[in-house]
């Protein structure tokens, strides 16, 4: 695929997912082994003291570590585990989530991810994530594993 | 606290998450160290293979965890980092999570969670999560840390 | 494998590991999806405070990790990754590391471990781990995957 | 302090530590927020297979995590938690850990760390670990945190 396709495939994986719609993330970029994911912040996405919910800020991380590595395994992959550190409040207008693949093998490959709030066209580090993605197996009668597809 | 009151904190901390109001996360108990949080599974939850998506579950399991945490260090607590290993796809109607806490401190707890799916009445284990929980500094004129304040 | 089978395969694996024969770990109980080692404190293994080094705690719950998982998948494993959390500082005579397998896959496992310090009979929880094992690919020409073999 | 001097706190932070002693651990560089250990492979640091032990790899970016913070921090530092990927087995003459810090506030600090192994003149990343670091209380009657103390 080329850029332009890999993009599209990155934005049709996302709009597979109905948590994804729900919340309304956006596929930035996506190819070489990165991708950036963009999440408006809005009020429904926060927790008691008005910054975002830790949980979205996993989910992001959880969604971009899954499809950087997708990206550098081809398609077809489960995410195996992730680990979100929390380094500040996310304040601001918009979640930035970018994912790259350290390593990727046969049956697992290893991705970081950095998210950052962009609060008044600042952006300032917030989380930083990463995770282990596996090979999923191949059903039966299965063939097709575009990239993206399968991601989270 | 009694019993009683700690469940009604629990439930009152979660209300006042916009995001767990909008999830529709429910408190099923919580006291001495553990909570144990159910969500229902709808459609709008799933990925796309029609599993609960991953950051659903680290949602549930991030937010039992500081709940837990939150428990045994006197409320007033920030997550610093979360783990989640997820085992198997999540199926069926009930997302449930039980977290406990294994050590707190003055300033730093640490917790576990298993999250099971409730499928025909049959719990499966989904995913086991590990975090890190800190005590928030106190601001400034600030005196009150109810137990389940500011979790998450 | 009966009982006794099992914890010689495992004191086998043990042997069969340079650094874990330097550092003395004994397997205690290796069987039924669960494993317990210990290490004789020495002051070789202590860091500049007079506790042990945070690193031979996470070698030991590394291996007992990835033991107990490959009992459970039939030996045969890489680990994948290891996360553990340091509750308090590891004082005493012995270090044990308790570890028992959560699911065990085709292709992963996902195992826990307690780490405990014993001192004057007392044992106290010092560290609480998490990881994730993965199946080895089989090299060519290789047959027998004895559990316990291949561990770390 | 300057950079000669930083160097010198990190060896003698190293040096105080009985376990890195005997591993025959070196610090190369320290200052910046950042940090890079050798360690010589050899046939004692090795698991079954004949690659670094993982628990030598963990050892070793549980340290250069711990050191990389307390740069940032001031010292005086605990480690509450490490996360270590395996990306591929540690063959060759030396592994080399790289941390650097992500962010550092007054209780908490977050950084990275990869482990490469250099074989042959040539370095292959093997492991990625994230950790957090903890200001550690002050004990009475102490006053100083030169940077490096207290490491690990």
């Amino acid at each position: 695929m080329n850029a332009q396709e890999l993009l599209l495939a990155g934005r049709a994986a996302l709009a597979a997912q109905p948590f994804s719609v729900m919340l309304g993330t956006q596929v930035v970029s996506y190819g070489d082994g990165a991708v950036e994911l963009h999440l408006l912040i809005t009020d429904q996405l926060k927790q008691g003291r008005g910054f975002v919910h830790g949980g979205v800020v996993a989910y992001l991380a959880d969604n971009a570590l899954t499809m950087a590595a997708a990206l550098s395994m081809g398609g077809g992959v489960l995410t195996a585990e992730i680990k979100v550190n929390y380094l500040r409040p996310a304040l601001g207008q918009t979640l930035v989530a970018r994912a790259w693949t350290l390593n990727a093998g046969r049956t697992q490959g290893v991705s970081r991810c950095d998210v950052f709030a962009l609060h008044d066209g600042v952006e300032k580090l917030c989380a930083a994530a990463q995770g282990t993605i596996l090979k999923a197996p191949a059903p039966e009668g299965h063939k097709s594993t575009a990239a993206g597809e399968g991601v989270a």
